[in-house]
C-alpha cells in the first residue's frame, strides 16, 4: 500500500472542501447570519489539515485498483466528518451523530434527512447542505481530476472507484479532459435549471438549493413540505430536470458531438425512458381510485417516478398514501435507479440490462446448448470480467440490505419501514415508507442503527467495492 | 422437442398419481367417510388418462436438458391438476383455484393454506393433503425414477430438472441406484419419526400426517393452530426431525457408506448447523424481552427457526406477535433455505456458500490483481459454468419476486403482507407475516393474486429453471 499518495491526495480533497466551504461563508455573510463563522473557522482547519497532509509530495507514484479504492473511500468518509462539523459547532444540529448523518446523507445524494423542520436552519447552513449534494453527485475526486494538474496513473483508479455504474464512463481516452467534459455538462445544466426556475418565479435562494438537489439527484427540500408548496410549473420543471440528470452523461457528450443517431440509440437511455413512461403510465390509472383529475396525477406520477428512479427523493405529495400497487412501484423502483455515468443512485438500468442479457442467454444455453453468444451493450461485447463482478455485485447488495434490516429492527420499527428506511439509503434516495414516509424523518432511529444507514448511504454511492476493500483485512496486510 | 418421449413419461406420471390416491382412499375407507369416492374416482380418471398418454413407446428417445425441463415442469403442473380434483368433486374445496392452490402449496411442501379451518377437511381428504407433502419432497420424478426401469440417457435430465441444489447429487454413477437409496432413506427416516411421535402419545392419524409434512418439510397442520396443541415432546420431536430432513442426504448417504469424518466435514452441513443455532440463540435471546423462561424460548426459537429454515412452517406460536428484530430474522432466514438435496426450499445454503466465496475471491482480486485461485466447495473446484448460473439465479428470483410482489399488490393489502406472502410461496414455506401469519391464511386474495402465488410455489421447487424453459419461446420454436 502507498501510504504517502493517499495522504497526498486527501489533504487535497481537504482544501478543496475548505475551498467549497467559502461559499456557504459567502451566503452567510449576505444574509448577515452569525452562524457563518463556524463555516469559516471549519474551512480554515480543512485548510490546515489540507496542507499538512499534502506538504511532502509523495516520492513514489505506484497507484493501482487498491489504492484507488481506499483513497475515495477514506475521502468521502472525511469530507463527511469535516463537513458535519459546522452543524455542530453552530449548534443548528447539536448532535455530531444527527449531523454526520445530514452530511453524508448529502455527500451521498441521498437527502434522508433527520431534521423535523428543515426550513429551521439558517441560510448559510442550508446552503451548505444542498451544497454537498452538488459536490457529491458528479463526485469530488473527479472534480479533482479536472482541476488539478494530472497526477499520472492514478486518475484511472481513482475514477473508476468513485464513478458510477458497473464499467468507467471514459469518454475521451485523457481522463483529466473526460473530467473537464463531465463537469463542464454538469454545471451547465445546473445553470439552466436555475434560470427556469428563477423565470417560474422561485424565490432566489430556493431556487439555488433546490437545482443543487436537483443536478446532484440528492432531495434535501428547503421547505418543510419538500417542494409540495411551489407552483405546477416549477414542480414540473423539477421533474424534468431530475429525470434529464439521471440519464447517462454519455448521451449528452455524443449530443455535443452532434452524433446525435449514436446517443438515441444507447440502450440504457432507452430502458430508462420507456421505465420511467410505463411506470408514470401504471401509477396514473391506479391514482384515478382516489382521484378523477387524470392529468394532475399524471403530473405527481410523473414527478414521483423521476424521484424515484434517479433517486432524487424530493416529494410533492405523500405517497405513503397512495394505493398498495403504486407503493410497489415505488419500492421497486428504488432499486432500478438511474443510468450509470449519472449522478443518481440505485443498481442502475445499465447493471439491470446486464442481468437481463445474461439471463436470456443462460435460457438460450439450456434449450440449445451447443449455441455460443457474446453479450452486447450498445453493440460492443460486454467482458466476462465485467458480467462477473455486476453478478456478484447483486449478492454483495442483498447481503448488506439484509444485515443492515436486521440490525435496525433491533429499534423495533415493523418491517415496512425497516425495509423501505435500507432501501432509500443504500440506493441514495431519501424516504421511504410509514415511519419515513415523505412527511417524516430518520430521527426515530438510535445511534447504532444511523451509523448502519450512514455506512449504507456511502455503500451505495460508492458502489460497495472500494469500502469492502478499504475494511477487508486483505488490504492491510503485507504479501510477500 | 422430443414430444412422444414426453407425452411417454407424463403417462407414467399420471399412473404413479392415480396409484398414490388409493392410499387416501384406503383411509376414507377405514373411518368410513363417503367422500372417499371422489378419491377412488379421480385415481381411476388419472390411470385412464395415463394409460391413453404411455400406450404407444416412443420410438426415438432423444433426451436432453430442454427435454428434462419441460417434462418436469408439465409433470408438476399435470400432478397438481389432477390432485385438486377430489377437493373440488367432494365439494370439500368447491373453488377450483382454490383447491389448485391448495395443492400446488402441498406437492411443492409450502404448506401455505386457503383453509381457515383446516381441521374441518374429511380424514381421506386431509391424508391425501398431506401426502402431497411427501410425494413431493424428494421428487415424483425421482420416486419414478426409483421404482421403474431405467429408460435410458433421460434419467440424468429428469434429475437434475427436479432435484433441488446448484448441482445434482449425485451419490453413486447410477442415476437409478441414486434415486432408490434416497427414497431409501427418506422412507427410513419417515418411519423412524412416526414411530417417536406415536411413542410421545400423539394419536396415529395425527402422527402419520405431521410426519408427512416435516419429511416433505410442507407444513399443513391437521390442527387449525399447526402444531401448537401438541406436548413439548411432540414439538421437540418435530423441531429436530425438521432440522434432518432439511440436511442435504449426501450427509446421511456418507453415514450410511461408514465415511464419517466425509460426512462431519461437509461445508453445507456445517454451516447450515451455525446459521441453525446463531439465529436460535439470537431469538432465544432477544424472546426474553416478552418471557423471562430462556428455556421455553429457546424452544420455541429452535422450533421456529427449524421450521423457517427448512422452509416447513410449521408453528407452535403466531410468531407475527414477536419482536421485529425476531421477526427480521425469520423474513430473512425463509430465503436461505436448507441444504441442496434434501427436501427443503428456499434459495439454498450452498448457493449463499457460492456467492460468499465469490465475493471473496472478487475482493482478493482487486486487492492483489494477479492472484489466481479457484472456488472450491468440500475439497474440489466448482465448474464455471455452475458459478455463473448461481449467480444468475439470484438475479431471476429477485426479478420474478419483484414482479409477483407487484402483482398481488394489486389486491390492496399492505407491504409486510404482500411481500411476506410471496417470501413464503416462492421458498415453499408457507407462513407469512401480518394478514398471512401462521394465525391466518391466504384466502383473502383475489384469484390473480392466487395464480401469482402459484407460479411462485412451483417456480420455487423446481428452483425456477424448468418453469422458465417451458415458458420461453425458444424451446417451442424450430431451428434449422
Amino acid at each position: 500500500m502507498n501510504y504517502s499518495v493517499i495522504r497526498y491526495i486527501l489533504g487535497w480533497i481537504l482544501k478543496l472542501e475548505g475551498a467549497f466551504m467559502l461559499i456557504p461563508f459567502g451566503i452567510s455573510f449576505i444574509y448577515r447570519e452569525s452562524n457563518g463563522v463556524y463555516l469559516l473557522l471549519t474551512a480554515a482547519l480543512c485548510f490546515a489539515l489540507g496542507f499538512v497532509f499534502s506538504w511532502e509530495k509523495p516520492k513514489n507514484s505506484d497507484f493501482f485498483a487498491k489504492e484507488g479504492f481506499v483513497t475515495v473511500s477514506l475521502s468521502w468518509i472525511i469530507l463527511s466528518i469535516m463537513g458535519a462539523l459546522p452543524f455542530v459547532f453552530s449548534g443548528e444540529i447539536p448532535r455530531f451523530t444527527d449531523a454526520l448523518f445530514e452530511t453524508v446523507s448529502g455527500f451521498t445524494t441521498t437527502g434522508a434527512s433527520i431534521l423535523p423542520v428543515a426550513s429551521a436552519l439558517s441560510h448559510g447552513m442550508q446552503f451548505w447542505r444542498c451544497f454537498t449534494h452538488w459536490i457529491g453527485g458528479m463526485g469530488v475526486l473527479v472534480f479533482m481530476l479536472a482541476v488539478l494538474p494530472s497526477a499520472g496513473g492514478q486518475n484511472i483508479y481513482l475514477m473508476r472507484a468513485e464513478s458510477p455504474g458497473p464499467t468507467v464512463g471514459k469518454l475521451v481516452p485523457r481522463i483529466q479532459t473526460t473530467a473537464k467534459v463531465l463537469y463542464g455538462i454538469y454545471f451547465g445544466m445546473t445553470v439552466i435549471q436555475f434560470l427556469l426556475l428563477l423565470l417560474a418565479k422561485m424565490p432566489a435562494f430556493d431556487a439555488i438549493c433546490t437545482t443543487m438537489g436537483t443536478a446532484g439527484t440528492g432531495g434535501f427540500g428547503v421547505q418543510d413540505d419538500s417542494i409540495a408548496s411551489y407552483s405546477p410549473a416549477i414542480q414540473n420543471i423539477v421533474t424534468v430536470f431530475m429525470f434529464l440528470f439521471g440519464v447517462n452523461f454519455n448521451f449528452y457528450f455524443l449530443f455535443l458531438m452532434k452524433k446525435f443517431k449514436d446517443a438515441l440509440c444507447l440502450e440504457e437511455v432507452r430502458a430508462y425512458f420507456g421505465l420511467f413512461l410505463g411506470a408514470s403510465i401504471l401509477i396514473t390509472i391506479n391514482l384515478l381510485s382516489i382521484s378523477g383529475n387524470f392529468l394532475q396525477n399524471f403530473q405527481q406520477a410523473a414527478f414521483q417516478v423521476s424521484s424515484v428512479m434517479t433517486t432524487t427523493g424530493f416529494a410533492t405529495t405523500d405517497f405513503n398514501q397512495w394505493p398498495e400497487f403504486s407503493k410497489a412501484i415505488l419500492v421497486l423502483l428504488m432499486f432500478c435507479g438511474a443510468c450509470a455515468g449519472s449522478t443518481g443512485g440505485g443498481i442502475k438500468i445499465s447493471r439491470l440490462l446486464i442481468y437481463i442479457k445474461s439471463m436470456r442467454k443462460d435460457l438460450e444455453r439450456m434449450v440449445h446448448p451447443r449455441s455460443v453468444k457474446t453479450l452486447k451493450m450498445d453493440g460492443k461485447a460486454i467482458s466476462k470480467d465485467v458480467i462477473h463482478s455486476t453478478n456478484i455485485y447483486l449478492f454483495i447488495f442483498f447481503f448488506l440490505f439484509a444485515i443492515s434490516v436486521l440490525i435496525i429492527s433491533l429499534d423495533g420499527y415493523d418491517f415496512t419501514t425497516n425495509f423501505t428506511a435500507v432501501a432509500a439509503t443504500i440506493n441514495n434516495i431519501g424516504p421511504g415508507l410509514e415511519l419515513v414516509g415523505p412527511a417524516s424523518n430518520y430521527a426515530l432511529f438510535g445511534d447504532l442503527s444511523k451509523y448502519v444507514l450512514i455506512f449504507d448511504m456511502i455503500v451505495g454511492r460508492l458502489e460497495i467495492f472500494p469500502m469492502l476493500v478499504l475494511l477487508a483485512p486483505g488490504t492491510w496486510m503485507n504479501r510477500k
